[in-house]
């Protein structure tokens, strides 16, 4: 009996030995890893957007690939010249009146609601042991990457000249300042010149492009890499699609509504606060200002984007039980964002809208969708609504605070998490397609070689 | 000092404890999971399908979802009346002047190249304990499951009567005793009474139709679902897609090639056995014929299917360094699989061929394609393999010892477990469009709303 306790004691002891050599020896491999890339930084702005300092956290986890776990998808973030990032930012500011002084690299991207670029960038330059959580891990070889980011500020860019131009500046010198055009084109001739890009002709690189006029110029020598956008409002199929590209999320400009799901304090039925003409799918705005003017305990408001504004807009998304989400000039709009954080249910009338993370969330669960066609006849819309128990508005909103983190792209499992996770999901289809245009015979040149995923339309329906 | 030491040893001690108290546990989870799983079998074949008595293996580590890893998929196999599965076999051998005695999911499943639909059924159910490298685990609930697995043996329902009727057997009478269509139809009409299969029109289903003329008669009805198949050889785009189906392998007839990779014993330079005579992308196999016969070191022999030009055609692949693929009646074959396990480099001549998990496999680092045009001009197909350098016919060897087990449908991490890897894969995309068709807003009636991966066709070439 004390001999075999004695072996157990030994065996426990062994195993425990084991044990500590496995846990000194993965604390080894981490922080060298940890340090390797570190040391290899490509930017020397690396500590204006790092977080914390790279050194101190040393317990970290770099994910490995034992038993049935899945390794994270290997990136590579491209060292683009600082024109294509803080070089954008700083013509912004320029071009509003502002003076270049200290480092570039220390200057704060402006916050409007196509800043995703910023957020995925910011991203990608943290130390990698504060993304344990992330799908995706930087790689500093791109020889060991699966895909590769290009971090242009292209929504930016598209911007930097404002409509109207600053008090006192002279317009020709603004212009001659900064192009937008002159950027993308650019970035092609840089990227033309990249040895990963020509190898597979860009198809395993992510590009940015949220702003759906963003890349305008260029977007058809960028049309085989993973989009990271909106909508396909200004897109052809052969662009874009659900298949290749990623619906991201506008970066909601509305407070988040902090209190609990009720509609003990959302008196107004319907809100909506917005530009009331705009093109194309948009100009359903117009019409539906006509029939919603009236109608009793419905806020509709035309406003343009300003502080003031948005501080009106956000009382009336805090208070109303239904937020108002017609097409814009494209099909999305960054209002649906602004809605689902202030938990006021979203009703949308923009038949040809795209949504983001939609293999996780299931929108018939958090918003009321309406066709153009239905939503304009007199009535019908608000007579839909005032119907809707107060039950199923409270199981939208304790739907929407579910998902909610989706759409936060400040949370630390909010929206860049998913975005990375929805890019990684695109892999297997992507070095499916890059093998096998290696070998494919090419045959008649007349029409494209695709493959589809198809919807079964059946008829109109209004969803209610 | 020793105050230190005893501390250690306690903590040490209490290291191991709960160490103990977690495996134990663990086992206890196990075994429970195993034991239900065999309790709620709806099957009352399982004994005769299992590979091994089922609670013999406790050590059985359910996959779980800590950390990093990834919780394999759910599947759920549907407990389909006998008649579209074990009733295949036993209808097989009858119109073969077999004889029904025993049990009938006894019977064992003939050997033949779309012999998948076996494998894949076998596999689900065979207990979870012995699937753990799987990247599905099969739940008894439907309510749980991401996936639906309908186990109809398509291929062997095409082939029950064979072609030339057995001696003495009255034609007439066979006929009437077997149908593959009415089969199809009543499977139809078994699946559409299922209220999963209603919910999503059969999207979340997997369906098998290995053989290209399998489920012919209803395939308009399944073309939702995601689809096991051989090519697009009879499959229009809006049937099947590279995007939603899976290419699976066909199962090989020529024994596999267990020596090292060399040339010094494979003295022809390329070979091919088979019928010369096809329909459609096949027709080619003439024209080769007619090039190739006279070639020197060339053997290419008419051949149809039986146990001794097997054995002719095993011998051949064993002892070349090429072996030729044209197309069949459809652009798939199940040749290239025996000539990859043969360790004979493949050279396919077959235009529109689609190949089995090409995300994971390169195939122009085993195999050599021609284009059809090229491959039938006199001379150009043999001088180009005559070049070819024995370090290069060494490097396609050694890539094909490398991706073999991906054709072994017995390896236990062979093709099986790649067929379900590649339809986990399906799910985000899946999902997105279950997702989307609950809310989206139907337009236009005139064409499908499809999402699509294209090649950018830019001109003719053949690989080399």
């Amino acid at each position: 009996m004390a001999r075999k306790y004695s072996l157990l004691k030994q065996t426990l002891a062994s195993l425990c030995f084991i044990l500590a050599l496995y846990a000194i020896i993965n604390t080894l491999i981490s922080s060298t890893a940890t340090l390797k890339l570190d040391r290899s930084f490509p930017f020397d702005i690396a500590n204006s957007v790092m977080v914390s300092d790279e050194l101190d956290s040393q317990e970290t986890d770099f994910p490995n690939s034992s038993g049935k776990s899945v390794l994270p998808l290997k990136i590579y973030l491209y060292d683009v010249p600082t024109r294509f990032t803080f070089g954008v930012i700083e013509n912004h500011g320029i071009a509003r009146g502002g003076k270049t002084n200290g480092k570039i690299t220390e200057l704060k991207y402006p916050g409007h609601q196509h800043m995703a670029e910023w957020f995925l960038f910011s991203d990608l330059l943290r130390p990698e042991s504060e993304r344990v959580e992330s799908a995706v891990v930087r790689v500093m070889d791109p020889e060991e990457a699966d895909l590769f980011y290009v971090p242009f500020f292209s929504s930016l860019s598209l911007i930097v000249n404002p409509i109207r131009p600053a008090a006192g500046s002279n317009q020709q010198q603004r212009k001659l300042a900064y192009s937008d055009e002159e950027t993308q084109k650019a970035l092609m001739e840089w990227l033309e010149k990249q040895e990963y890009w020509k190898r597979n002709n860009g198809r395993d690189h992510v590009i940015i492009a949220q702003d759906p006029n963003a890349l305008y110029k260029v977007i058809d020598m960028v049309k085989s890499s993973i989009l990271l956008i909106s909508d396909f409002g200004r897109l052809r199929s052969d662009q874009a699609s659900l298949v290749k590209d990623v619906i991201i999320p506008y970066s909601h400009r509305i407070n988040t509504y902090n209190g609990d799901i009720g509609i003990e304090n959302r008196k107004t039925l319907l809100f909506f606060m917005g530009n009331r003409y705009r093109k194309e799918g948009g100009k359903i705005r117009d019409m539906l200002f006509n029939i919603l003017e009236k109608e009793r305990n419905v806020i509709i408001k035309h406003g343009t984007q300003s502080r003031e504004n948005r501080r009106a807009a956000t009382h009336g998304m805090h208070t109303s039980k239904f937020c108002l989400n017609p097409a814009g000039d494209t099909p999305s709009a960054c209002r649906l964002f602004d809605s689902v954080v202030s938990l006021c249910v979203p009703v949308i009338v923009s038949d040809r809208i795209e949504l983001p993370f939609e293999d996780v969330i299931d929108y018939s669960k958090i918003a009321v969708f309406f066709d153009s066609v239905s939503a304009v006849k007199p009535g019908f819309l608000v007579s839909k609504l005032r119907k809707i128990s107060k039950q199923r508005i409270l199981d939208y909103q304790r739907e929407m605070k579910e998902v909610k983190r989706y759409f936060e792209y400040t949370n630390s499992n909010g929206t860049v998490n998913e975005i990375w996770r929805q890019v990684s999901q695109k892999l297997p289809l992507i070095k499916l397609m890059i093998n096998r245009e290696k070998r494919v015979i090419h045959r008649e040149v007349d029409k494209p070689d695709c493959s589809c995923l198809c919807s079964n339309q059946t008829g109109i329906r209004a969803r209610l």
